[in-house]
């Protein structure tokens, strides 16, 4: 087999292994990823999967770079795609509420967004990888915030949205509420209608 | 002894159990209260901590519940003081935002918030726990926001209250951004501002 052959081969039982690793973390949070489990139901040895993820934080943290992945394919690849940058912010927050009450195909909750608030007070990779993430979807808001709303107060703008996805994530998620969308539909149009200047 | 006595032993170790499971489900959350680390740094046996608590879940529960009476204590009781109901929700904000930084004694964050996005896929008592205390608090904040702005959109603006709250705590807990109250206090402002009527 060729070198390339053998690094492709290699390559998609990480892909197999990232994807499993993502699904489990999207239900149970990243910290029941962990290799003897996640080895087990692959049908993996553990020594096998350790050849490919050195400790369970490196897995830990490349399963939240691929859970990254997925939501840049899901949502700010449309909203690049869109080429009048005032327009942006809407179809950005339409496509996250999809997003928070459907991630992709992962069959539960954002992995990101529980690691931020699962991980805030411990110390580690995992940690850093979920605030990295997290830094830099709230610079992209602020972005689309500008953009959308020329001369707001901007940082106050996009603590509201990102808030108002966040409450929308407990309220359809935990709370169940038959009207969560339309309460957060309402709250954004809100928030547009009063950020037209500073 | 009497029974009296030995039943307030009981309750004091009880307590003891569940103030340590409240600080060890703040740093690392909920799903990290489990019987045997815990029995080992209160130097108890397992069977002892099993005496008190009849599985991991009962604990867990419980350790919700004595977090949200931490939380009644610090935030929702200095509240009810106020007799002047359209006061409420500025001073509860206020002191919200004190708990997200600090959270009363606990070392780490709010214990309950967090189960609330871990526990929000996988079905049981926690995830019914955290969602009846959370459901119990977002019915409070519907109410001082009707007192503090008779015939706005109630729903509406409960949510954006809500949400600038989980901001404000991944803006300091995660990101520690240092200017995250200024800009949640701003933000909190034109909330208020804009919800005057319907």
């Amino acid at each position: 087999m060729s070198r390339a052959a053998v690094s492709s081969k290699g390559d998609r039982t990480r892909d197999r292994i990232l994807d499993a690793a993502a699904t489990v973390a999207s239900i149970g949070g990243v910290s029941a990823v962990t290799i003897g489990p996640l080895a087990e139901s692959l049908g993996m040895s553990k020594s096998g999967l350790f050849a490919h993820f050195r400790s369970k934080e490196a897995l830990q943290v490349e399963t939240l770079d691929r859970s990254a992945e997925h939501f840049i394919e899901a949502v700010i690849e449309p909203v690049r795609a869109e080429p009048d940058k005032s327009k942006r912010l809407e179809i950005f927050f339409k496509l996250w509420l999809d997003w928070i009450e459907n991630p992709g195909r992962l069959g539960g909750g954002c992995p990101i967004l529980s690691a931020g608030i699962e991980y805030d007070d411990v110390p580690g990779p995992v940690r850093d990888a979920s605030a990295r993430h997290t830094g830099a979807l709230n610079d992209s808001i602020r972005r689309m915030v500008r953009n959308a709303r020329p001369g707001c107060d901007v940082e106050t703008i996009a603590a509201l949205v990102d808030g108002l996805a966040l409450s929308h994530l407990v309220r359809v998620r935990l709370l169940r509420e038959p009207n969560a969308r339309s309460v957060t539909e309402r709250a954004f149009a809100l928030l547009l209608e009063n950020s037209r200047k500073d």
